[in-house]
């Protein structure tokens, strides 16, 4: 089976300095929101507060969160804005790193900002993310 | 010395969902094939059953390969399309995660897809890849 | 509060490959440079022959640095260029891995390159770094 894939038309593209002291995912969406994106791709940089990371059991299909407590740089995010249930929800990985260099990743679900800093890559589309069967996931029909 | 590059024009860009229980890298490449790409960067998220990684020793010159049987997200993938030998190739790196958090990284040369998310921005040019004496790598002429 | 933000033109784009022995940072900075780009974003792969990352520590608000002296992929690279100071700046972040796929990650402030791939988008505006006073860093007045 082939991937599904659809072509794009990037219409608008951003900066962003995330705020100190604001949940990182939750200020992507603000964004998505005040800005009516309904498609989106985006990578960043930065260092949080702390965050909590989600991993999906594949056999279970339930997220399995974890909590990390700590001062922690963004090493990596990579994530994307589509609509869930009518709203911007912006799907976020990211690789996170401590002072002797070792790492935590997974699905990002929050993350208090210290600071962070992002590029966002906004499509004319929309796109919407409805229950896949053989996932448990929300995924986009393309 | 200088790095090399060259100015590219951006022509198409496209999302696209991975193919549940398919190969990661195959299906970038059978994407590029179906669309004519010879040049490309992409960036992607999502998560796979298994993995297998490659080190590349830089004094023997030779790939290490590393099996991951197990379930991993896909924390960060970053990657590019050009031609190898003629026909399209995806270098492809991750960096993958655990449960815990804990992470694995390095070159993707397989995985089998859980569900996968790609941004993918195509050239106009052509890229294509040649032998590199100090390297022993297929690197760009640029 | 909501996140700082501004809309970008993108101007021109590259594919770049990095010159082997030199620093990885430097390359990008001498470039920017070279072409007068005042804003972009860029993603990256590669391997490199050693490393050092910084870790900023977020109350004594002082970068702390680590030496990694072996070889290592980087198996993700996300980062900026603008201007600190007048001079092109590239914001660097990066996770690399070891043969046995353990990572290590961070700000990454110089590396000498084995190989690597870079993207580059730039932006028509100038974004320029000031001094911000919640977190001591350079940041951009959005």
């Amino acid at each position: 089976m082939d991937m599904d894939y659809r072509e794009v038309d990037g219409t608008r593209e951003f900066v962003a300095r995330l705020a100190h002291g604001e949940d990182w995912r939750g200020q992507i969406e603000d964004f998505a929101r005040a800005e009516g994106i309904k498609a989106a791709f985006f990578v960043g940089l930065g260092a949080v507060q702390n965050a909590e990371l989600w991993y999906y059991d594949q056999d279970d299909q339930e997220y399995d969160p974890m909590e990390f407590d700590e001062p922690l740089e963004i090493a990596s995010c990579v994530g994307n804005v589509s609509l869930l249930e009518g709203e911007p929800f912006a799907h976020t990985h990211a690789v996170l790193s401590r002072r002797d260099g070792s790492t935590v990743a997974g699905h990002l679900d929050s993350a208090t900002v210290f600071a962070g800093e992002l590029y966002v890559r906004a499509f004319e589309q929309s796109l919407e993310r409805v229950h896949d069967e053989p996932t448990d996931l929300d995924l986009w029909p393309l």
